[in-house]
């Protein structure tokens, strides 16, 4: 199993010379007050937390899986010590409102702990990365009422949440999801359902569990606008907030699945359970979108984080293994072969990853600022840009950097040979855990019509426009420095052409709606490369002015022209595959697929 | 766990109307008596047996494992008895020498029952596919008194065999390897070493194991020159060739790995162990290639097998799985909502399968066709052109049909959502036994340095050549069918692409080896492209007459179509990005990869 080691220099670099942080902290009103020093003791202790209590884990976690029994989820061995060092450490409140006992810092450096979190032991962080988004929702959309009796208890970690909305019928379509909610008379809800693939839904690391539900209340009307968002606790607070009643909901069995084992992932019966209303009648999925896009951050996060932990064991791997000799000459005379980091395929291999996880950290932090921004900047320009941003950007993180991530992911596996597939070297524990990622918090393909069919066509080509104007404007300002010569104008070519290509997709869905499903994942492909790109221009030129001397920074600008020599050409078949069009997708009739 | 049903009316379509196998089978010394009823027999009980028997033990074999003790190793529940069906059947002695009670067919026809058995059961089809493999190397290399002494049984079934090549610290790299064979006065050799990573190299399903072990004979050559290869069987055959004595060769533990389980991976300790020199000293790998190239291909095949499993089951979940809308207006408006299948995103899926699955098999049938003629044919260029052909597409169909083969089963997990990664459905199955085939019998960065170090640029690119002309000839005498000619076009373009690709890739490795390496597996994809891109093309062509009538024949020029839009794309990236040469891979020093 790799021993995860937390890459700082990486995280800092991005950081602090690329997204320029400190800035960014300071123009975030209420969340102002992060000195270097308080991201530097962070950083820090986030690192030794996940090397040194989580890395180790993650092996067991996957060998011993979750155990379900009527009494409960027992999770593996040594999860609920950590957890209980972790809630010690005051992680859960990191970026929770002061009002309930949080420490009220930016979600994007939350998210640079998640990351390290996520690549140490993903499975466990599942359990907390959801608490969290649960209490961010009651945050944003709960009544004062149910705030002060469920937030200070999610906050400093005793409790943690859940989302429900999944149903053995629907999983993409809520429209037609069935659980009801039937009103009391105290302004309660009893609900009724069965909600599946409901992770975390039941375990035995914290007190309660919140779970928030989406159901329909009685006489709502059909479709996406009669949903509903309720709180359901496990166990009801007494008049203390402490735990009392046991509430009607229960978790039936739990799921065999190929990886993520730790992660308990429920079928959770809901028998007129005791609900509280979250927000407004019918408004439900908005407020659930709220969850569902820091979910979609976070799963993002999944494919840069076990990309990151696949690179570094193949890294590691590569150094040692001697086989075979270099093609242009011994390269380890004295040994019985050269180790394989001197063969290039490995190296386009272990590159690809670098490449991969670097740009997508990057990227991710800079949606996660872009998040911040629209929650927190007093600008309301900046918001209302940050926001059409974040919105444009959400998709192509989740399902770009986890298809990406992917590809990582097996490339790790790849670069071990057949030892790649035996269990203990932990590479293809990676793989299984991380294929979830393409799945969950909606599929690639749902990000895709998200992306090309709302966030683009849906606003005429405007959210677009506001990423491709960013691109223009910094092209134009580094198009002078003959560092970057070579990325600015594959960047600025690119940038044009994804106009051409967003114009033509446009013309041909006018005449048949069925061209932007046709067309919307290799949309969204060809959309993350550019994106990446984008990012490893960026990089690139924050690095550009100390490499001559620094070894570290050398390898950002050779890393950049392997992003664009060997990665950035995939664009080139997107496109011609995309622009190909609907008709060779939809002419076959459903008889015919097989004989 | 989808229940597979063999596609018979593709594999006759391919056999019959693409590949003229009738004619192809009469070409054969020895082999010319396949009658079509006899063909018909062989496909229709093949399918049986695969269907019934087979097909539902692949799940309980997941299931169950392999259970290693000192006395050896179980496997899964059913796997014995239907072996015993199987040799009753009289399978194993199908594609076997007469000579030895062998039926004598051809090799290419062996390897449509072995796709269904695959299709079907992986795991199992491992046993009785290597242990034929062994018998047809002994059949190949041994002495008259080895072949007299081991392929009786080995032809009717009572016995197996394995290849013996990995050890411990020697995977690609076999001149490295260890074990030793010390000569004894009777002409017989003492083994001792450590292979690992054998499989079949215990287990319950066969009276006895035969294996073809590597070793270096004391005082042979270092390296690749001092490697012979030896029969080592697990128990010694007494005068009347039943069992005997126990010979020193043992399992000492088998792998936990992430697929395959119901395959026991086993290290094997040789321990003095009694063997026979097969073929010449020092001449092992030579007579191991035969195996070798058999089982590239078997490997090819898993990547199909796998990918037309998937294929049906999502296929069959994209018909009767209701949810969201078409976005061109509701096509079960009497339901909740419309079946997988109308959206364009899951058909670009489904379509990638399923012209994944059958270009593949077309593919894999017609090497194995040249195969058979390189051994059979009485006529002299027929053989030497089949070699070269085969030599240069084996190393393609192995790693790109196992490469698409593992995309194509991810998009059948995919069609499933979140479903798609439960085991219970079967579909994450598939993905997680799949996933070896990239590794075993050469990764695919081994084949891609095959492919285009060795067969490419080691024959100055005649063995590329004698394929160009094939296809050029093909594209001629196509031209003027209308019908044909958006393939025919294209495939002539690429066609000659491919060779210029080939020039300019040639140009720079004089200069520096390292571009060949850096090339190898862009070059590999981009082969199979177009490798395919000519099997749709042939297929295309066998279609365009009926189709106007057949369903059938309608749907495959329509798959046609669907590879030539969406997915021959692809050549245009790899072909960029190989062009974009070593520089980017190889600048980076070791110690920069990370920090």
């Amino acid at each position: 199993m790799p021993q995860y080691k937390a890459p700082l220099r990486d995280i800092n670099f991005v950081l602090k010379n690329v997204l320029n942080a400190n800035e960014h902290f300071a123009s975030l009103a209420g969340r102002e007050e992060v000195s270097e020093d308080l991201l530097d003791a962070i950083l820090s202790e986030g690192a030794k937390f996940s090397e040194n209590v989580l890395s180790p884990l993650n092996q067991v976690g996957d060998q011993e899986g979750c155990v379900w029994s009527e009494g409960g989820v027992k999770t593996p061995t040594g999860f609920k010590e950590a957890y209980q060092q972790f809630a010690e450490g005051g992680w859960p409140s990191m970026t929770a409102d002061a009002r309930f006992g949080g420490q009220g810092l930016p979600n994007s450096l939350g998210l640079v702990v998640t990351e390290m979190v996520s690549s140490a032991c993903w499975a466990w962080g599942m359990y907390t990365g959801l608490s969290q988004s649960a209490a961010r929702l009651l945050e944003n959309y709960a009544s004062e009422d149910l705030q002060n009796e469920y937030l200070p208890k999610m906050t400093d970690g005793t409790w943690g949440g859940t989302m429900c909305l999944t149903e053995p019928h629907c999983g993409s379509d809520l429209g037609i999801l069935r659980t009801k909610a039937e009103a009391n008379a105290d302004g309660s809800y009893n609900v009724t359902g069965t909600k599946i693939f409901i992770s975390g839904g039941e375990h035995d690391m914290m007190e309660n569990i919140i779970h928030l539900v989406l159901a329909r209340i009685d006489g709502a009307p059909a479709g996406t606008k009669g949903i509903s968002l309720f709180l359901v606790p496990k166990f009801l607070p007494d008049a203390d907030n402490n735990i009392g009643e046991r509430n009607g909901v229960s978790c039936g069995s739990i799921e065999h699945k190929m990886g993520i084992k730790a992660s308990a992932t429920c079928v959770m019966n809901f028998d007129g359970a005791k609900g509280f209303l979250v927000g407004e009648e019918n408004r439900g999925l908005q407020a659930m979108f709220h969850m569902m896009n820091s979910a979609r951050l976070g799963t993002a996060l999944q494919g840069l984080s076990a990309g990151e932990a696949s690179f570094q064991g193949a890294l590691e791997y590569a150094r040692e293994r001697l086989q075979m000799r270099s093609l242009s000459g011994p390269k380890n005379p004295e040994g019985p072969a050269d180790p394989l980091i001197v063969h290039p395929d490995v190296r386009r291999m272990l590159l690809t990853q670098k490449a991969l996880a670097e740009g997508s950290r990057a990227f991710i932090y800079w949606v996660a600022q872009l998040v911040d921004t629209f929650y927190f900047s007093g600008d309301e320009q900046a918001r209302k840009d940050a926001e059409e941003l974040s919105e444009l950007l959400t998709p192509i993180a989740k399902a770009f950097v986890t298809e990406t991530g992917l590809e990582s992911a097996n490339y790790g596996m790849q670069v071990f040979g057949g030892h790649g597939y035996i269990s203990e070297w932990g590479m293809e524990q990676i793989v299984r855990d991380l294929r979830i990622s393409t799945l969950y918090e909606g599929t690639t393909g749902i990000q895709a019509l998200d992306l090309l069919g709302r966030k683009v066509m849906g606003t005429g080509g405007k959210q677009l426009m506001v990423f491709t104007k960013i691109i223009h404007k910094f092209c134009e300002e580094n198009a002078s420095n003959p560092e970057l010569e070579p990325f600015i104008s594959k960047l600025a070519e690119l940038n044009k052409e994804w106009g051409e290509v967003t114009m033509k997709l446009g013309e041909k869905a006018m005449q048949n709606p069925d061209e932007v499903g046709a067309a919307s994942v290799d949309y969204l492909m060809y959309s993350g490369y550019i994106s990446l790109a984008y990012m490893w221009a960026r990089m690139a030129a924050a690095a550009a002015d100390g490499a001559a001397d620094d070894e570290f920074l050398k390898a950002k600008l050779q890393t950049a022209k392997f992003y664009y020599d060997r990665l950035l050409p995939r664009t080139e078949s997107h496109k011609l595959s995309m622009l190909n069009g609907a008709d060779s997708l939809m002419e076959m009739p459903e008889e015919a697929f097989a004989f």
